[in-house]
């Protein structure tokens, strides 16, 4: 925080309050200052917050944390206030700054936070590793039970089953199953729809382990493909290739984009990649970096990231390949290693 | 609208947009004014947008949908705007300021939407009806298989599977199962740890159905309990049946809380109630009203709330019950009609 020459920052966001604390619970609020770290909570908080938040003054409060917040800063003299202006509410901000009063002035800090965590340390990438094997392994099991005439939401179903069997703490997001035409909407929800022969199945999950997220697609076909659909999943697969091979230390974000989209481009399909090639994962689903479009930002060795190109043609299906990848300082690991060539179900 | 003299009304709140238009992706701006009701959504939506929002203009926008509104009001000469700022963060607030120009005033409103979404109609109240079922179907089909020697996560996984079998698209939050003294933390997360014999455990649960969430609590023991552990749970079921008594068209929210704090004081307990009574439910897990000490707020027929006492004792364990229940004009419906009586698991 020095190095920005913050006095007092107020964070507000539950998720980097965690990333900072460890404190888990779903309200609270803390401010870093010159010897001074407190983190305001609720009674039913003041267990939790105690044994989670080792070094951190907890501070039990009945009558609303920003209340006593703000009153601390006007109580302690604190002429400046840094906030997240992406994580506070213009309604929050305003009890703050009425509740502070004139003599404190509040003002909008960047994502700080989100920045120190785009780079994952060695046990964040290690929570994000178990994730990514659960999503992997569950996807592994499911392949066999993959067939004509199941449903779509029974599917969605087993798999957060088999997720949480396998020690998942829940789902980084709703799981995706979605069949047939349906599968050329980029974020289409399980239906009550069966899978029907020759049809394309997209599958996106991801498990939640010690608080840490992972994503993953996967594309499937059920029977035999035409040439058509062969090729067109080939060209996806190409395409994270080419995103994937481009993802090292210090490459800016875009340019894995610009890869996927360039790869899709040769088959005249960039115009069915209709979304980003992906986005920072870890305490959130999506977090920084994103990796789109004219994005300028440099990965880092520690960043872990998505790669999932994808093509959507309406009336005919989707295929999305998607892999959650950690950027080391000299390679790339694939953190959810199911296998992309078994999707053909016959 | 027309009552609160708003020109034109910003809504950021997805969940509020939901409720207007009918649209459920998880990005979008919509703006109410006079002939004016617009919806900005991204490439990914646009499709899912132009069929849920019947009646409503929708603009594809690929340049961010906030700028875009914006220069709308701008372009468009609109003089004031109103914006949700309890559901706007205070850099998306600047974000629109800027863009949108001096020549537009922007207005804080109040939680107009949150307001109508506190009453429920027909057709919301037969969703969450049908939440409130599969949510009290699978905690009675459960009750066969809790036993000493099973994991509360993996209870918590079984119960999640089984309300998805049944039709849910969801869990309405994180199924908590806490047992022993674990029951004790209000907001545990379920655990490795098995249950045993001699335990308290609490379940709360909740299913989503067509967007609506119902919410349930029912705690059991294992085993034969003390006279001072039937009493505990006597107290607070008697509590909870208090405060149900007391809930009608036009009754203070405060007045439901008092109604279980008073019931369970009768047996020097009331220190023990550490949280509020309960809260509304519909769209979001937890809405308007809330019912809670001093609450001035009435209910109205077409109100659903939760009504949930629990206690919960350092060392000893917690004991919560909780049902979904619907405000008629004459009488009240409970929405989670699983068993408060078969709690004992011998």
């Amino acid at each position: 925080m020095e190095s920005h020459r913050l006095p007092f920052l107020l964070v507000s966001h539950l998720v980097n309050i965690r990333y900072l604390t460890g404190f888990s619970g779903s309200a609270g609020l803390l401010l870093f200052g010159p010897r001074t770290v407190i983190l305001w909570v609720d009674p039913r908080y003041t267990l939790q917050a105690q044994e989670q938040a080792a070094g951190v003054e907890v501070i039990e409060e009945k009558g609303g944390i920003l209340k006593a917040a703000a009153s601390w800063l006007r109580k302690n003299g604190v002429r400046e206030a840094s906030f997240e202006a992406s994580n506070l509410t213009f309604a929050h901000y305003e009890h703050i700054r009425k509740e502070a009063g004139d003599a404190v002035r509040l003002t909008p800090a960047g994502d700080l936070i989100e920045e120190l965590r785009a780079v994952k340390d060695e046990g964040e990438v290690e929570a994000i590793r178990g994730a990514g094997r659960v999503t992997a392994d569950v996807f592994t099991e499911l392949l066999p039970h993959i067939r004509a005439g199941v449903i779509e939401q029974d599917l969605a179903a087993e798999i957060e089953y088999q997720m949480r069997k396998k020690g998942a703490e829940g789902v980084a997001f709703e799981t995706i199953v979605a069949s047939g035409v349906r599968s050329a909407f980029p974020h289409a929800r399980p239906s009550s729809k069966p899978l029907q022969e020759c049809e394309l199945v997209i599958f996106d999950l991801g498990a939640i382990l010690t608080g840490y997220a992972a994503d993953m697609t996967r594309t499937v076909f059920l029977g035999e493909p035409s040439r058509r659909i062969r090729s067109l999943y080939s060209a996806v697969l190409n395409a994270q290739r080419q995103a994937i091979r481009s993802v090292q230390d210090s490459t800016p974000t875009g340019a894995v984009d610009s890869a996927a989209r360039r790869s899709l481009a040769k088959h005249q399909l960039a115009r069915y990649f209709t979304h980003s090639t992906g986005h920072g994962v870890g305490l959130e689903i999506h977090e920084r970096p994103r990796l789109g479009k004219g994005e300028t930002a440099c990965l880092k060795s520690g960043s872990v990231v998505t790669v999932e190109p994808g093509i959507y043609l309406e009336g005919v299906g989707g295929i999305r390949i998607e892999d959650t990848v950690l950027v080391g300082s000299e390679d790339v690991e694939i953190l959810t290693p199911a296998s992309k060539q078994d999707w053909i179900i016959s």
